[in-house]
């Protein structure tokens, strides 16, 4: 093959060092010449857009506080539930990689040796992309420019520590860094959201809103469920003796989240079944949780009728509803008995949405004042029920591919599988859903390449012309999270009208 | 082909004005050369084949009346639950596309505003059938040449207008024009056929064919189950008292259908369902029915038995049975009170097969006599279990992508997902299942270049030559949907000879 | 882009005679050169690897015995239920393919007739893997240079037979040639593993184990049940009257199965579902099957508790736990019960993990000494529940894509949807699972073919580096069937150090 002047050739040959960390321009798009420049050209267009990040788990004291980062392991390896997992799975104990347990047991405190340890095994990360996200933080971020491994981990700590320790690497530094227009936490109903609240009263630019979830106070089977209740009546400022007054919290509630710029809701449940219920068990199933006597068959009507109070009371205060629904949580015992919660033993469950929705469906699917947002960790749902349901009830949009297929591929598969019965503009742009609040940018730099690689292969099989992808690719990297989430709403209070207002 | 001077190259730089109307040759194509090749060559094949339609929707009074369409907006809007349902799923209601409501509450009537209306929002149709269909249209039928937007609206509609009034746009020239051999309509178990008996002594030469459909006289519990059982009694001409009578209608009606060139019957159910009811079982049930007493558990059990009697009648009668399970009909109720059946609500549901069709499959799958094609909307199942079961009964046959999966991704999953098991010749080639008879060509060329494009990928990876990929081309474009659907059987009476037959 | 002379260019031109066998270098791969060329430098360090075998069906009597095979048909098309099934499901009887009846009616008996028979058909197997791993025994192993047809059938035949007379057909001298390190059989648990004490008493060094495979005393309800019990009891010497005894009969067995170099046992059940049962249950379900009055119910139960102590049992004699769910076996009763089991009749159907394996898995999933490989036959667990729960239990490993999956486009599917949640070193490597002696180079090449092909995807797209890809490559091809399935353990007894030891 003497004179081969393919696009694609020089990577299997980039004359780079062997260890040296490089981020190559056309990273994940698609070898084919015709799909790499069609992607590129839309990729140029979206790349240095603003983020919107309207669903997550950063936690807002994290921006309210705006203290340096402590060090490296503390930072980028301890709470990734998915890094800790992928160890784990291959025989490395939580103890020592510092995972906290419940009951004080010590844990591995250096974090250098978990630092250590990390890096021994960062080729189990090869192909996924927690190893594609962690490359663009140590390169992009930290300046990084050698591999980690085990020999380089030292070394690279070191980077990285003394990076931490800048002014540029102060929280709020990195947020405005990062180029974010929106942030959104996730917050129990009963939050003070005192952390927002300072957040506003700091005069910092940034924009950080709340985001009002209220499972919590749905399971009223739960052992966690009184305590759930406790903080939203001291929230509330009053008894919740009924399902009136409970449903009277819920709504002041909401008012006072959205008083601090959320402009959506959140909502996990194994099963997204609905059904309403009428007032008389409303009221049993209310009084059976006061007295401590809820059946797990109770909260399954009750959640399955609060999703259909939920999406009623978004027609009237316009806050948008997310349903993310699938995960059986806390598999396995032995580690939550340990350590907690999302420690990696979240595990998906078929889920089926044509029927479980039917009833929230019929009552409002079709009210333009309400916008639900569909998510799922069953991705054979994509085509069968989710992408003709958004295709055809105008409340509905799909939620970008989640989780476990916030990926490569998993990307590829929600485009393939939604967009011919959904459109595209019946998605709702990308969400980070993280808590690792440096992943960010890599985050949507993963989706921005992948939503351009997926429209420069329309435009390569001439099923849309660059145009058109270059416009779809702006709405996919910015304006329909944008939309879809109401930032672009005059109701959507802004940190700045909000404090002029009081 | 002495230099290949790569065909995808110019895909993006193509120099054609923005808002032209092209359609490329290479469209849908893999934009690899090797895989790209190797699909022309097949497609080059098949691309001027004759048109087989075993199963669809269109009207056979359009070809019995063979009278002039009225105007664009009631030829290719109005009637097209593809466009109305994205439509619809954006916030356009259905009355300002002029749906007409069953209370005959007045909507939008005029065609040009309807017009204007879908061709403002056209950006929605990118990347999915509807669009790349409405296109080739467009280009090909009505010789359009400039994009449909709202600037173009009313320019494109004057020239589809006018086309319109020409003799060469009435039916049967159309009809001519696409190529089509045969095309068959799907009608009730009680329908007159008075339209396929008046196109028969037409003496026009167009092959339109009938299809039983029964499935109204089995859902004992529907409301409309008399009136469709009232309709099959006066077609047969004697009351319908029992099971025995009931089962002698309906061999005296596949008769009559076969008569007029009917080669298959179609059945439609929410679960496929299958297993014998006893006699006495049988009888219970019908007589519930009559008495109108029948329960939804009464129909399930009907219906599961009746799929059986499907089965052993056409292994008498010859009739191939095509079975369409999986879509929960008229899910948004407030839509189908408003505007009735076929108004883009049918959500598909998970669908199974193994052990549903355990029992008829047992009894008769092994039958020669018996085609059985399987079709699905639940995508999960043609690796798992349609792709082994046609892979091993005789009698079974899978059918092509179905509705929401009749588009280029849906294509290639179905390819990808069943070759390997049940091999291509298990499959029955292409349907259009298409009520938008203008649609027709459109459809077929989307499939053959797909299918072009699957046979060029295995022999761009030597799995199989070219020459095995011309012959397998052939066979999905043209040979096995006539053979499948028998038409090619010398007892598959001909208009011809049944008028010489009489 | 002047003159693109595209590496893949002259697969359509290939100018051999189109009847002549060819196997392309680059078959199976990608065509596009970025892949292509990252693929073959992965394939170059695995294509000459010692193949390890580590789940499959060959008779062991076949190496102990080391006979010559017959003819051609006996070897190649009689006893291949892939071959078979797809011949059936083209309307070719059993009866004309030369299998036999279980009555004994006779059947077809001339091996040159059948062979023919296939030839015919041999175009039913394009693009499948029965098609590719058929032409390449042909073309490897055979010598043949002609395609096989009805035409080629006679000549092939004849220089096949004259093959198998020569001594270095004999299936140790195969076994040799193959480059099989270690070839693992499966047996029942009552199995008296003759053949492997023969094998190891010949003093040949083929390295051939057993694999515990108790599936038949588990299944308390099957009329096959006393005739298991019976055999076990035979083998462990004592009448087995309690459950007590029973477990005592199996961890003997294991035992007896590790000295003779089992590694692993083996267990298929249709629903993976797990369930401790307490003391006085599995007593009384136990005792009823001695009684003969076990039921459906009582055997799921019996089952889903014997799965939870295989699991405790490895954690004690280190046997690697297989888990083949998801199979309703003899589908067809017609087929079973004219010819028997294994002929292309079990169907696959929906198999959920993540709630049927919470017992097992809550009470050893955590065990560093458990490996538990989870296989399965409905893809949509891939993403779903599979990557996750390997991604997260220490025990759990995925096994190769399993029988209708063992193919291109299953491979890549397998990898698609799981590395990026459970990565590779979760995977278990590669498994022929075949009865089909001589196809087992194939397969494996095949498979190594398919992971280049994958490996080199991610390196064009620049995921990961191809020295990377070669490291994992060798994992995929070799480390990793060989450590998980601990082939490399010190307790792991050879032939020879065995020998010694007695």
């Amino acid at each position: 093959m003497p004179s081969a002047p393919v696009a694609a050739a020089p990577a299997v040959h980039t004359p780079v060092h062997a260890d040296s960390l490089t981020l190559h321009p056309d990273r994940f798009f698609d070898p084919d010449p015709a799909i790499r420049r069609a992607a590129r050209a839309v990729y140029d267009e979206t790349r240095a857009l603003p983020l919107i990040c309207p669903h997550g788990h950063v936690d807002p004291w994290l921006l309210a506080n705006n203290a340096p980062f402590s060090e490296p392991t503390a930072l980028l390896i301890t709470p990734d539930h998915y890094i800790v997992r992928m160890l784990y799975s291959q025989g490395i104990s939580m103890e020592s990689l510092g995972i906290p347990t419940r009951d004080g047991v010590p844990v591995e405190t250096d974090p250098r040796k978990i630092w250590q340890r990390f890096a021994e095994h960062f080729h189990l990360f090869r192909g996924t992309p927690t190893g594609v996200w962690f490359d663009h933080e140590l390169h992009e971020l930290f300046g990084v420019r050698v591999k980690l491994s085990g020999a380089t981990a030292s070394v690279i700590y070191d980077q990285i520590a003394e990076r931490l320790t800048s002014p540029e690497f102060l929280p709020r530094a990195l947020f405005e860094q990062f180029g974010i227009e929106v942030l959104a936490t996730t917050d129990a109903a009963g939050d003070t959201l005192e952390a927002h609240q300072l957040l506003r009263a700091s005069g910092w630019s940034g924009r950080v809103v709340p985001t009002f979830r209220p499972d919590a106070v749905f399971r009223l089977a739960s052992p966690l469920w009184r305590s759930a209740l406790a903080d939203l009546e001291a929230r509330y400022g009053s008894p919740i003796t009924s399902y009136a007054s409970f449903i009277d919290a819920l709504v002041s509630r909401r008012a006072f989240f959205a008083s601090l710029g959320a402009t959506a809701t959140d909502h996990a449940v194994v099963v997204p079944y609905t059904r309403r219920l009428d007032q008389p068990s409303r009221d049993r199933l209310f009084s059976a949780a006061l007295e401590g006597t809820a059946t797990a068959d109770d909260q399954h009507a009750f959640e399955a009728h609060m999703l259909i109070e939920m999406a009623c009371m978004s027609t009237e205060d316009g806050l948008v509803m997310q349903l993310h629904p699938g995960s059986l949580r806390d598999h396995h015992a032995r580690v939550f008995d340990r350590f907690g919660t999302d420690k990696g033993a979240d595990i998906p469950v078929v889920t089926e949405y044509t029927r479980n929705l039917h009833a929230l469906l019929n009552e409002v699917g079709h009210d333009p004042r309400l916008t639900l947002i569909l998510f799922t960790l069953d991705e054979s749902a994509y085509a069968r029920e989710l992408a003709p349901l958004a295709g055809h009830y105008p409340a509905v949009r799909l939620g970008p591919p989640w989780w476990f297929h916030d990926s490569i591929e998993g990307m590829r598969r929600f485009r393939e599988q939604t967009t011919e019965t959904a459109g595209l503009y019946n998605t709702a742009g990308f969400n980070d859903d993280t808590r690792a609040f440096c992943s960010i940018p890599a985050r949507h730099d993963l989706s921005r390449r992948m939503d351009a690689n997926f429209l420069g292969g329309l435009v390569a099989r001439h099923i849309i012309d660059l145009n058109d992808a270059q416009v779809l690719g702006h709405a996919l990297a910015y304006d329909l999270a944008r939309r879809t989430y109401r930032f672009d709403a005059p109701s959507a209070a802004s940190p700045h009208t909000l404090r002029e207002a009081r």
